[in-house]
């Protein structure tokens, strides 16, 4: 397992380079959710979501003949805004291999942040492939989205700073995809709150890490449509896997319509934007799984959603 | 001129039963400002708006005789919400009386906040004599909107906040009402920061202030349409008026377009949602009011919106 000093090196390298986001409370939420919710709000991060902690951790450790060369990374939206909006800051070139069905903001962003986007087709080909041509043609290094040390460590960097700012909390609760956050949220919470319960939530029809944790070893799923663009992973990380196994109370699942009602709910009652798959704990928040706990530290993993998404909300 | 030490009571009164409100900074924001911007988001406040920073201030200072009586509040909407809310914590009975065309989600949080709400239509009655009759017939204590000094000692604790978190700040911009928040506004930097350039933006259809300013003296204007319906003020307070003549340096006018086109901007970019009198301030920002000033100070002042209204600033 990881050692927190490398979570505090990546404190110390991520400082005066990303927000320090808020912990927002509501008084509607909390009445809705049975238990005091402390909100990390990685909403309102640079790039729109927590992925730039682990993205310029991990940038900032290249060498100088890798920054050079440049660094490609493939992911469905937020990771490739992280990677693009590190590399301009760095100076450091980059590709992003991106589902040409992502949403259009996230494409939108990546190409505004000066990155280089190579769309592809979900179902005719294969994101690895594409990517891993990059690194044999051009040189560029890979940037994992989580499966990585330094990605982990700055992920477990916004469960750090909540839990310093609430140390008194009870429960932890995260979106899950691919892992890095929940794993980093653990190792955090394993030094600075070894009692915590922890807990991950993922879509109903993207269930990978659930049923490899009741299965005791990675499972992988089909890919299978959900709003929650983030997190269709089909299987958690070879590195993320064990951390969650050693220290996940409950895996719970939601369903698109939830977190189309979380979307309007954080809209209407604490005015802001959370996409759906940084929704997810939320909504099992708001169905009531953590009523049981008096104070429960609540991850928002990311808000870009497209207007498209919004007004379906609100027809919803 | 309204002591300081009347600002500090207020902090030390509100202290644990209102949210202090991050101060949001965007990168996006600052290239398309031309400056350094520090967001001051009195959206994420309770209530949806810097309001419950006035009303509580002056419901803390109630009388045991009237806190028994009750109060009453006109307002289109913000004030009304504060004075319910913080009626609702203080246990006192809270009358508001609204405007049939008010915001629907303003309304109805009023009547979830326990508040009993009476309509009246705009075109056809006056709203302070429905709230005087209250005040007759139920003995009931009028809590105005914000002519009247523990209202604007507590509004004014918001830019105290923003200016103890940034004290380099060399401008400071606020929509302007009634003028509470400004006129409290004023206040607090006159203190904190003598230097500051402070400037004031209402709707271009309902320029009371720019107005009363030009001619040295309070002018009244007839109610126009304009979608910030927190705006509508038709002439500044006589206890506003001398403090913003005193020192606001400029009020710029915005249309309402403007205001549509800082929701989508604010909600795509910052992933808050700002209600359009809350981005008045925002709008001219925006439009390159501020560039002369590398760092500036921005108020949002709520964020209680309608869904059409998103949907509007979605399709302009």
């Amino acid at each position: 397992m990881m050692d927190f000093a490398e979570i505090l090196a990546a404190r110390g390298r991520l400082a005066g380079r990303i927000h320090r986001t808020p912990v927002l409370r509501s008084h509607s939420l909390d009445r809705a959710a049975g238990c005091q919710v402390y909100c990390k709000a990685e909403n309102l991060q640079r790039g729109g979501a927590f992925k730039i902690r682990g993205a310029m951790n991990r940038l900032l450790q290249l060498t100088p003949a890798e920054r050079e060369r440049g660094v490609v990374a493939f992911s469905s939206g937020n990771h490739a805004q992280a990677v693009a909006l590190a590399c301009r800051d760095l100076g450091v070139s980059a590709v992003l291999v991106m589902p040409a069905d992502a949403p259009r903001l996230k494409i939108a962003a990546v190409r505004d942040f000066g990155g280089r986007v190579v769309l592809y087709d979900r179902a005719e080909q294969n994101r690895e492939a594409l990517a891993r041509d990059m690194v044999v043609r051009e040189g560029r290094l890979l940037i994992p989205p989580y499966d990585d040390p330094a990605i982990i460590a700055g992920s477990a960097t916004a469960a750090l700073e909540l839990l310093e700012e609430v140390p008194e909390l009870d429960a932890l609760i995260a979106p899950v995809g691919g892992g890095g956050l929940l794993a980093g949220s653990i190792l955090s919470a394993l030094h600075l709150r070894p009692g915590l319960a922890i807990f991950g939530v993922e879509p109903e029809t993207a269930a990978d890490v659930k049923l490899s944790l009741a299965h005791g070893r990675i499972c992988s799923i089909t890919e299978n449509p959900t709003i929650a663009d983030g997190l269709r992973t089909q299987q958690p990380g070879r590195l993320t896997f064990p951390i969650l196994q050693s220290s996940v109370r409950e895996i719970f699942t939601v369903q698109d319509v939830e977190l189309l009602q979380a979307l309007r709910f954080f809209l209407e009652r604490l005015k802001i934007l959370v996409e759906p798959s940084g929704l997810a704990a939320a909504a099992a928040v708001l169905r009531g799984e953590c009523k049981n706990f008096p104070r429960v530290g609540l991850i928002l993993s990311g808000g870009n959603v497209d207007a498209e998404i919004i007004l379906r909300a609100f027809k919803s």
